[in-house]
């Protein structure tokens, strides 16, 4: 009963957020910016992504001018500039990955490093190969464009004028985010109205709305992180995975929308019926210039395709969100158990005070 | 666990709609009208009711030059035009009764008759005395300002400015009220944004936000009318109170805020706990020219007192809502079963293609 009742939401809620076809993923286009009315009233208040065309960037000197499709431009304006760069082994980190010690998985962070942006670079294009045994990321969740990237900061727009004048607010952070086709980003969700501008090559999401909190099995996980064991004189890094002592549980999607192997297929489809015997989540592809309008409290898993440099640059402002009804109805929808047949089941409710905190390092739910 | 559950969502849907104090009913005022971004952003949006100063109304004839309070003006400008007045025995229409021929309540809707615009008036007035056998409430939601009451559109706005440019529509349907002290309106939700101007006299709201539904056990109950069994020739009506033939069946909100006697205390409180023993609802007082927001899909229950001449007038604009995922997620709450311990409970869904016209013949559940 409890079940259908559930899915009866999921189609209601995609009836009324889907009014575009499913051949475009069910993410509706828009030729240029919406005005700040029309952001707040189709967008924003019904909780319905958006994408907008490359209109909305073409003053952009990042775009404009190609200045971050250039290489040189790119070292010389950050010329003496530390970076922090996220490195895995394989391009996922906020990701659920084998436990080191324990049977099972767990909720594996990056190992941040400290470097010279011209080494960062040189690291996240090296590591795009399939053979090496790191992958890099250049990017901090702390409103980094107005931190460690400052000199880029004048190259795009230091906020969204719609989105500003809709939200009433200018934007609690902005990231900037450069990587390479091997990293991807886990199925989370933010506590944020989120502004995507990809700059360089493209990022592909996909989407699944609040209602469906339910089908991605949101289960606490022990908090691991990688470290360098080692580095070569070749400036090369080792990385073990190493659970936190003592140990912290985090709540996360245990559902990965992409298996890599037939038995990982099998596994995930029986461990997780509702995502795979489910409707498909929205999909979409952000292009160079494009912005996606990524609604508050929806799940999305992100990849990308490199630019020519074997790069993918983007920018995300995020805005606070409004803690309303909408948001009071999720927690309750998230509070009811659909998993009682299940053993390993437990899902986690939040504590509104923290959000911001998981938010800021990456760690929302 | 399911109670508790429902009861948490109150609790937090409250404290993210109530950011005033608890004195002044919990209902937000603002000293002029917001800017139409204001609007959608801090009240529609969030779902959440606000109550406007006269400052909003100044600029209307019907109020800046007394126009409605002058019964000559009244009279001259609807000379010779009929009006349709609703006709109770005690100022219930739309109201759960005792069933004329069954055991336990029905829904009751009014007498409804044509007459000669200053013949309603008379009848308002003289029907507002305790010791008149009838009620009578002229009423017709059904557009009747820009119907019936075309006379005296131009003394109040066609619309208003800042909720049509907010919500990117013209108002749907205009209605005027003109009753007494008697008349009152039942628990119910309408499936409009309403933007409710008072007049002349003051309306007293209870509101519940529609997290809230089940606090107000909305069952179904056998339709019925009154009809005018014979007419004296002093004009007087009296009516009597017929089951309609074939059955319909009307889900409506069970609860009396107001119970007449101490008896009828006893039995509402036993019979609603979950009104009765809940939180309080908000409570606000619409002065004349001053402007209500009345959310989408809240519940509210209305009394009124009267100006000089012992009436109540008001204009009420109902703008279309937006079916979005808020009112996904209502439908999804409506659908769990409270009541399970209850032989007598039912809830009923609703179907969105009925709504409408459920809505304009004031029987929205």
């Amino acid at each position: 009963m409890e079940e259908e009742s559930v899915r009866g939401l999921w189609t209601e809620a995609r009836e009324l957020i889907d009014s575009v076809s499913a051949d475009s993923g069910g993410v509706e286009r828009l030729e240029s910016p919406p005005s700040p009315l029309q952001f707040i009233r189709d967008y924003v208040s019904p909780n319905k992504p958006v994408i907008i065309s490359s209109a909305a960037t073409r003053h952009w000197p990042a775009i404009s001018r190609s200045l971050w499709s250039d290489d040189a431009y790119l070292r010389r304006a950050l010329s003496g500039c530390s970076v922090s760069v996220h490195l895995t082994p394989d391009g996922r980190a906020d990701a659920l990955v084998p436990s080191p010690s324990k049977s099972g998985l767990c909720f594996a962070s990056a190992f941040v490093q400290s470097m010279d942006f011209s080494e960062a670079m040189q690291l996240i294009e090296a590591t795009g190969e399939e053979s090496s045994p790191v992958v890099a990321y250049a990017q901090q969740q702390d409103d980094c464009l107005r931190g460690e990237y400052e000199a880029l900061a004048g190259d795009v727009d230091a906020h969204i004028p719609w989105a500003t004048e809709a939200l009433g607010c200018l934007p609690e952070a902005v990231n900037l985010w450069i990587g390479n086709a091997r990293s991807h980003t886990s199925y989370h969700k933010d506590h944020y109205e989120n502004i995507y501008a990809v700059i360089t090559g493209e990022k592909h999401f996909l989407l699944l709305p609040p209602t469906e909190v339910h089908r991605l099995y949101v289960r606490n996980y022990p908090a691991a992180h990688y470290i360098s064991s080692s580095k070569d004189n070749g400036g090369e890094v080792k990385l073990e995975l190493e659970l936190e002592e003592p140990e912290k549980m985090v709540p996360w999607c245990s559902v990965d929308p992409y298996p890599a192997s037939d038995e990982i297929i099998a596994e995930q489809s029986s461990s997780f019926p509702l995502y795979y015997n489910g409707p498909k989540p929205f999909q979409c592809t952000v292009r160079a210039g494009e912005i996606l309008y990524l609604p508050s409290m929806w799940f999305h898993h992100v990849t990308q395709s490199p630019d020519d440099n074997g790069r993918t640059i983007a920018v995300n402002y995020w805005y606070d969100m409004q803690f309303d009804m909408k948001y009071a109805y999720y927690s309750f929808l998230q509070s009811i158990n659909l998993y009682r047949l299940s053993s390993v089941a437990s899902t986690q409710g939040e504590d509104k005070n923290d959000i911001k905190q998981n938010c800021s390092n990456s760690n929302p739910d």
